[in-house]
């Protein structure tokens, strides 16, 4: 078979520099496969485009090289300091492949991406747009959203996230949200890739305080424990803390948060979440998570949880499963959301199920169908 | 349908008077069914003995009241103020139908726990031995294990716990062990409850650090993220802190602790577990967890846990829970180990899955068969 | 020597509570003396009013008698099961010294409040009026605040606590304020207290985060290290979690929070404070703190810490000690601010230091002099 | 002035190659000074040696060059990536003076010791000895230890690290033990650095678990509340966490631990310390401790700590102002212990104060004397 097109939208952060730069090192085995969903036994024979057949490339709005951006990850320890040589001709390769992200929005946008991407693909099998940029804030609702003839003529009213799922679909790509941001989950974004016959999935990858809310609801729930308010606290350093310091941004992201405790838990539940940007960590984030629940006559009992972790050690192998799986959709022909792909998304689209254990069980399943 | 005995193995210590006191409560209209999984939306229809239709009695080596072993529970912030006036009278009732545990060991103390539960059993549908008494350190094994034919004429070498499991089968009863003590896990053991046509579960309830490993590891697993090491340490206060801090019994906790990694990882995973008495905690625990763990490319992240909880308000619904499981299974006539509750144990018999969520989903199964 | 009154604004509220049923329980030998710094070795010959000597008095907006209050600090865990009934005729006594406060504000309400601490006063040697009421917001500036001359006749530009120091100076007693409202820290009242020759003291007891600040943050710069940023989250249930959830009294609290850090560690640092209203936390408080450091070479490390009280626990102790040595000022004839209480507060009056060790060694030798 | 020789024992270790390296950094102007408690503005004017005044020389058991460790703190990330091609010359001058440890033990050893720092000396004003090899098991009594008379001829009941110290009061050394084991602390040796008119200094940095409790311990002393228990669980990668996994060295540093605490809180304080070897946490190490204390009318509350640092770093700043301190009391020709250096240590030789405020009040005051 042959290769599978990566197009990242923010293909010169630290997000894309790392799964860039971690492919080379898996194909050239300089490192393990360590954070990759795909690579579990769980999903050998399933089929899906290996690390080898994947080809990257993508916009930007900043033109760092990408061997400076993986220096830098090496410097902030993120990368170890022994890779970025190594993969330096693999970086390089990339780069010739990069392009600037268009400057204006609307139709002009929409047409430049379509180019970009139709050059890209020459010689690919398909090509999936992932979307790992910085966090919009929320998408005032618009009547264009409602429908692809309603949109015709009004492109102008689509967020960034929202003009490269449209472009996407139009050149015949799929297209995956890493990022709580619109992207395709507009009803005339939705219709036009069922039109157009080719998969989406997203939104906001899950690697962190919701990865752990998403196993931990359904053992209060499943214990018959009654949580009575389950608060979060996340510092951020980089660029995503920085957005998301913006109430804006922030908002899209709580809402998710919170959503998975409801799903799972069955009721709303009290508690606030606080994302607050702490420059000085750099690539690393620290979640503080408290629980308040009651057990049996009411007695009142706490659970407490930290997790500190690299946002781009943790997003990368995730963003190159994703690639992988779509790319699989791409070739099987699936047409509009993928559901299945839940395990890996703070608010999936679609109606699957919300605790991580299913969410995995119908991951699985799927890639063997 | 008649009542379904619940004989209690330690009936005043504090997770078995908070289980009577609660039960009775519960009848009452007087506490909501927080921490009862039988309760759950998912468990109506499953045709399971009611909580009114549970008899309690018990053995235990001291002789403190009930009553006053609630007002204990009260002041210690376990059972609500106002509980326990509200139900002296069941507490009572049940007084009457407790009697002292044996003092001696092997055939003398097998018959008299036999004599004390066939006159227990009088009226009753079926009875359901539970233990709950301190934990036991570790069983030498012996040749006369091995079966029960080798057993007869040396029950001598039987700890207590399976003492009252070889009692239970002979006298037709049910048996749980909620304990980490050997119980009814001997091959001779086993033999007999086959025979005898009972049920038996167990071992060792997870009620803290063992359950979030039964849904935590699994989600590393899940993500492909590779556990470096896995340390905890635990701060009991209570009779079973006392008993843990002990080496014996402390080890046989700790195997089953590790246990519960290994499983779900699917390798030995690095570090210790320490579990400290700590006297003025009284019947709270604290559950410190630290795990180790690298992400993509060998990025080193971490997460803590801190789980504050109560023992006996976590233990005593799972307790009601197991009754009238196991009432069900004597009424349906299931013979030896009843693998499909390893839902509530940290070191469940049979050859049931690890993970928590599969757990749930097998007992849930098992319920409505 | 005579009596000490104190009168405490906002008497009906849990600290205020607390502290009645403590002194009275502390007296009758009922309880030890745990948390009361007067009362500790390097205190004693120190002359202060006795716990015997103290006289409860004051207003509240509410009439919840307050033996129902205790009552319900009993359930809520804060106050023993026992104490409620043994320490009844003593509530009763203060219950009949209470007043409703008054409802206006302005010239009416410090009539009102004056004449109140005169009939209270007769037969008492002094009277220190304490206020523990709700966190007010901040006060907008107001050109009479700045001389006694400019305030008269504009008494109606004064907020409830400031009406409250005004009245207590001009009935000759001394004033402390337990919370961050405004209080006596306006400088018309600064020159009343000299004036009129009574000391006054405060603001915003410290019992949780800021009295771990006051430690840690002397330690960081002790040692060299660099603390990059502070971050905390507070989670507080009850009547001031509630108030604090409003973002006008927070922001009082919040500046006097990160002002201590700057102060110890001499220069402005990074990191945002919250406070939470969770209800269902009753009287307790968490607090979470996250401290991202360099040390030697730039190597980045950290320090947490979660801190878990009961507010009126903490509170009610430092309440009498305030009682007991500005009562001592009082008789001393001391006038003006007491910069040698920075001990208690997290933003004290006057030029005293600023980490906790200095603040002691401060007060113990004010306690002596 | 002339310069001061810094010998260190276990000079290819972590804390002396980051030493050595960081202190070559700062007098390039590479680094700052994080973590210096010497170049505070508090200690400007203490006429105490400077960096550049330091020549380092040492022993060590292992022959791994200086560069190649330092290279492997780089991978560590304990070392920044600049840092170890900035200062290889600095490393490789260092280099040449680096002696083999002694193979063997008693008079041989000690004479080797002292030929070693006498060639060592040759052109300095003073040379310090600081022991920062691993820590020992605790030294069996014996009756040689109790005076230089009873220990003349018996030189061999000596363990390593009281060699060194003979070696360098023979020598004319000062002496530092930055470890928990016995180096100058038995009676000969007291006796002997007085003679020689030598001062010496230790033992056993304090650089985390034990730091945090001198500040800690004396706040709930101040505050008069109850410590209850004061739990403690050390996670410890390297060398250090391999010797503390077995008991014998793990006892040494125990005794110095909870003793902080029975000195600041004046009783002795239940609660055990565990410390767990981690191989993969590398330089790093986290300690959790969680201390239940009562406060007014016995509630019960509790503060958790979680300290995440990197031993090198830690320590290596403190072994250069401590050869700094150490040079200026050669210079001043004190002799016998320095309590005034308690600062720096679990277990302070001398009748110091315990609580981190005094002690650093009392550094300051001795170095500006």
């Amino acid at each position: 078979m042959g290769k599978i097109g990566v197009w990242l939208v923010g293909a010169r952060g630290s997000v894309a520099t790392t799964a860039i730069a971690g492919a080379a090192a898996l194909r050239a085995g300089l490192a393990e496969t360590t954070g990759c969903v795909t690579e579990l036994p769980d999903f050998a024979g399933a089929d899906l485009p290996g690390l080898g057949e994947l080809v990257f490339g993508g916009h930007d709005v900043v033109d760092t090289p990408l061997v400076k951006r993986a220096e830098r990850l090496v410097a902030a320890g993120v990368l170890p300091p022994a890779l970025s040589g190594a993969v330096a001709a693999e970086l390089d390769a990339a780069e010739a492949r990069l392009r600037p992200a268009p400057s204006d929005g609307g139709r002009a946008a929409i047409d430049q991406v379509i180019a970009d991407l139709a050059e890209f693909g020459k010689g690919l099998d398909h090509v999936v747009v992932l979307n790992v940029a910085s966090t919009e804030p929320p998408c005032p609702p618009h009547t264009a959203h409602a429908s692809l003839a309603a949109l015709e003529g009004h492109e102008d009213v689509l967020p960034a996230s929202s003009l490269y799922a449209y472009a996407a679909f139009r050149a015949g790509c799929g297209f995956v949200d890493f990022t709580p941001s619109t992207g395709a989950r507009l009803p005339a974004l939705d219709e036009l890739a069922r039109t157009a016959g080719v998969p989406y999935a997203g939104r906001d990858g899950k690697t962190g305080e919701t990865l752990l809310r998403s196993v931990l609801a359904p053992m209060f729930a499943q214990r018959g424990l009654d949580v009575l308010a389950w608060s979060g606290t996340n510092l951020l350093g980089g660029g995503d803390g920085a957005t998301l310091a913006d109430p804006g941004p922030a908002a899209s992201k709580n809402a998710s948060k919170q959503q998975v405790l409801q799903q799972n838990l069955g009721h709303p539940v009290d508690g606030e979440v606080h994302i607050d940007h702490v420059p000085a960590l750099g690539d690393w984030k620290t979640a503080w998570d408290h629980v308040l629940f009651a057990g049996f006559l009411g007695t009142r009992m706490t659970l407490q949880l930290t997790w500190q972790g690299c946002d781009s050690a943790l997003a990368a192998p995730l963003v190159l499963d994703l690639a992988r799986l779509t790319g699989k959709a791409c070739r099987d022909g699936v047409a509009g959301p993928v559901a299945d792909f839940g395990f890996f998304f703070k608010d999936p689209v679609g109606a699957g199920p919300h605790d991580l254990a299913s969410q995995y069980a119908a991951l699985r399943a799927w890639a063997h169908r």
